[in-house]
C-alpha cells in the first residue's frame, strides 16, 4: 500500500492552481497545506482545495506531516524558498525553469546534494504520452539512426504582454518565451537525444511593446554530432511539435496547445505520426512514403510528474529529471541569449564550466 | 493566338526527361530538336519524344526554329552552354542550381544583362500550388505580421551514395544536400520573404558514405528582422514543409516528396493547413484553436516554369525569378558552407559583395 505523500503548496498564482488541478486528482500525493504572503490568496486556495493555510513559511516547513513542497513562486525566489525547504528536510518539486541565473540554479543544485532530499522540476514536456513513445522508439532503434531533430513552441503571449510585465523583463526571463516555452523543448530534446553541447540563436523582440525576444531560431549541437533546432515564438496562434528524422522513419508529434493546462485530457489532443517507405526502388522517382498514427499510452503530464516524485519520496527511487538537468537547461537558455547578442556560437560549458 | 516557343534540349540525363514530360504537355512550347555527347542517349530521347537530334551544341544554335534551350547539363557545365546559348540569340531555361560557383553564375547573370535574353532557373518549389498561395496570403495581410518561417526537404538519397558519386564532392555540390534539395527551400523563403541578409549553419556528413554534408541546419535573418529555419536532410524518409507564423494565424504547408517529379499531380499530395483560434478569451488557458484546410488552385510545377518563360519570350514580360535572384540562393548556399566551416555567422554581401 502506498501512503500518499503529504505536500504543501507555496507560491498561489495561477500555475499554483493548475498544478493542484492535477495532483489533487492523484492517490500518491495528499495536499496539507498552502502558503503565499497574500491572506486572501491562501484562504482562496485552501477553500477550493480544502487544505489548511499558514502565515509563514518557517510555520509550513515545521509540520511534520509535509513531506514535500510544491514550488510556484516567482523565479527569483526558487533559490531561497527550495534552501529552506530542503534544510528542513522537505522534498522539493519546483516548476521551470530551475531558476533565471546559473548562481540560484547552482545554489539549488548544491542543496539538493547535501541535504540529500527527492527534487523534481516541473519540465512535464517529457511526460507527454507522444513524447515518451518518441524516445522509446529511437532508443529502440525502430527508426534507425537519428540525424536531427525539430522542436517547436509557440503561442500568441507576446502580441499582449505590456511593458513593465515580469517577462518582459530579459533579467526576469531571459530569451523571453526562450525561458518560458523554449526551456520545455530543450528539456524534450536533451531528453531525446542527451546533452547539448553547443548552441546558435538568432533571437529579438518582433511585434510586440516589451523589450525581450518574442522570437528565437536555435540550433544545438550534441557530442556525438547530431544536431537539433528550437523554435521559439511568442507571435502566432499556439505550435507545439516535434519531429525526429530516423534513417528508417521520421516521426511527427503535434499537440493542440490549447489543452496544455487540462492535463488529464491534453494527449487527447496530439498526435503522433510515423513517416517510412510504403514501398521502395531503386529508381527514387519509384519510391512511395507513407505514414501511418503511431498509438501510445495516454498520460497525465501534470500530474505524472508530481506521482513520480511521490514514489521516488516513498521508494528512495532516482528521478530520471535531475536538479543537474534541469541546471543544464537553463543554460542551453542562456547560452542561447549570449549567441543571438555576440551573434557566435556559445558552448555550453562556458556557461557552466 | 500563341505560337509555340521553339525549344531544345541540351543535356539529356534522368532530369531532361522528367522536365520533357512536364513541358511537351504545354501548348506554349514545341521541342523541336536536342543534344547530348551520347549518340544513343540523343537517339532514345529523340525517339521517345518525337524530336529531332543534333551532333553538336553549335548546329543545335544555329537552327532558326530553336528559339530557347532547355539547360540540364552537369552544374559545372551550366555558364559555358548558357553563354554560347545566349550569345547565339537564344533564351534559356537552366535547371537548379544555377551554378555552383560564384564565378559560374556571375557570367550567367552578366550574359543574360548583355544579351537581353529572357532566363529562368527552375527553382519550381514555388510554382507549386501551395506556395503560391501562401505567398498571395502573407502579401493580403491576412495572416497577419509574419514573424518566422521554416522550411525542410529531406531525403533517403545520401544513404545510398557511393564514394566517388559527383553528389559528393563540395565542389560540385556545396553542402551536399544543401545544394541538391536545400536551393529549393531557400529560394521558396526568398520568394515569401525577400532577400536573407545573414546565415548560420551547423552542417555536416552523418550516416553516411560520402564526404559531404547530409545534414544542414541553417538559421537566417532578413534584413528587417524577420528569421527563417532551413533544415536539409539527405538520411530520412522525403519530407518537405514549409511553416510560416503570422500573428493573426500560422500556416502548415505539407507536400508527399513522393510525388515530386510527377508534376501534374504534385499538388494532389500537398495540403496547406491554416491554424488560428476558433475561440478568444482574456483568459490565456480557455483560448482554443483551430485548423483549416485552405483551398488552392493546383499547379504543375515543372511545366508552369516553362510556360512562365516563353510567355516572357513572346510578350517581353518580366519573369518572376531572375539570373540575380538565383545568384542570389546560391550565396545563401555558399554562406551557410562557410559558416559550418568557420563557425561563424557570414552575411550574403561577404559572399556576393
Amino acid at each position: 500500500m502506498f501512503k500518499p505523500v503529504g505536500v504543501a503548496a507555496v507560491g498561489l498564482g495561477r500555475w499554483a492552481n493548475v498544478l493542484a488541478d492535477a495532483y489533487t486528482r492523484s492517490d500518491k500525493v495528499s495536499l496539507v497545506t498552502c502558503y503565499t504572503r497574500s491572506a486572501e490568496k491562501r484562504a482562496a486556495f485552501a477553500q477550493r482545495y480544502g487544505c489548511d493555510q499558514e502565515e509563514s513559511l518557517e510555520s509550513l516547513l515545521k509540520r511534520d506531516d509535509v513531506e514535500m513542497v510544491i514550488v510556484t513562486v516567482p523565479n527569483r525566489a526558487h533559490a531561497d524558498v527550495i534552501e529552506q525547504a530542503a534544510r528542513a528536510g522537505k522534498h522539493v518539486f519546483v516548476e521551470k525553469p530551475i531558476a533565471v541565473s546559473l548562481d540560484h540554479a547552482q545554489r539549488i543544485v548544491n542543496v539538493v546534494r547535501e541535504t540529500g532530499i527527492r527534487f523534481m522540476c516541473g519540465h512535464s514536456g517529457r511526460r507527454l504520452g507522444g513524447v515518451v513513445k518518441m524516445k522509446q522508439m529511437i532508443d529502440s532503434g525502430e527508426i534507425g539512426d537519428v540525424s536531427m531533430v525539430e522542436a517547436v513552441f509557440a503561442n500568441e503571449r507576446g502580441l499582449e504582454l505590456q511593458p513593465g510585465n515580469w517577462r518582459g523583463d530579459p533579467k526576469e526571463a531571459p530569451g523571453g518565451v526562450l525561458t518560458q516555452l523554449g526551456v520545455h523543448q530543450i528539456d524534450n530534446v536533451q531528453y531525446l537525444l542527451g546533452p547539448i553541447q553547443r548552441v546558435f540563436n538568432f533571437g529579438k523582440p518582433i511585434h510586440t511593446r516589451i523589450q525581450n525576444h518574442t522570437l528565437n531560431q536555435t540550433v544545438v549541437e550534441f557530442a556525438d554530432g547530431r544536431q537539433a533546432y528550437i523554435g521559439t515564438n511568442w507571435v502566432s496562434p499556439g505550435v507545439f511539435y516535434i519531429n525526429v528524422y530516423g534513417t528508417k522513419a521520421a516521426l511527427f508529434y503535434n499537440l493542440d496547445f490549447s489543452w496544455w493546462s487540462k492535463s488529464a485530457i491534453t494527449d487527447q489532443h496530439s498526435r503522433l505520426r510515423k513517416r517510412e517507405f510504403a514501398s521502395m526502388s531503386d529508381d527514387p522517382d519509384n519510391r512511395i512514403l507513407r505514414e501511418v498514427d503511431v498509438e501510445f499510452p495516454h498520460t497525465d503530464h501534470l500530474k505524472d510528474q508530481i506521482d513520480m516524485l511521490a514514489e521516488a519520496v516513498r521508494t528512495g527511487a532516482e528521478v530520471d529529471l535531475t536538479a543537474e538537468a534541469a541546471l543544464r537547461n537553463l543554460a542551453v537558455v542562456l547560452a542561447a541569449v549570449r549567441s543571438a547578442e555576440e551573434r557566435r556560437v556559445v558552448e555550453i560549458d562556458e556557461i557552466i564550466g
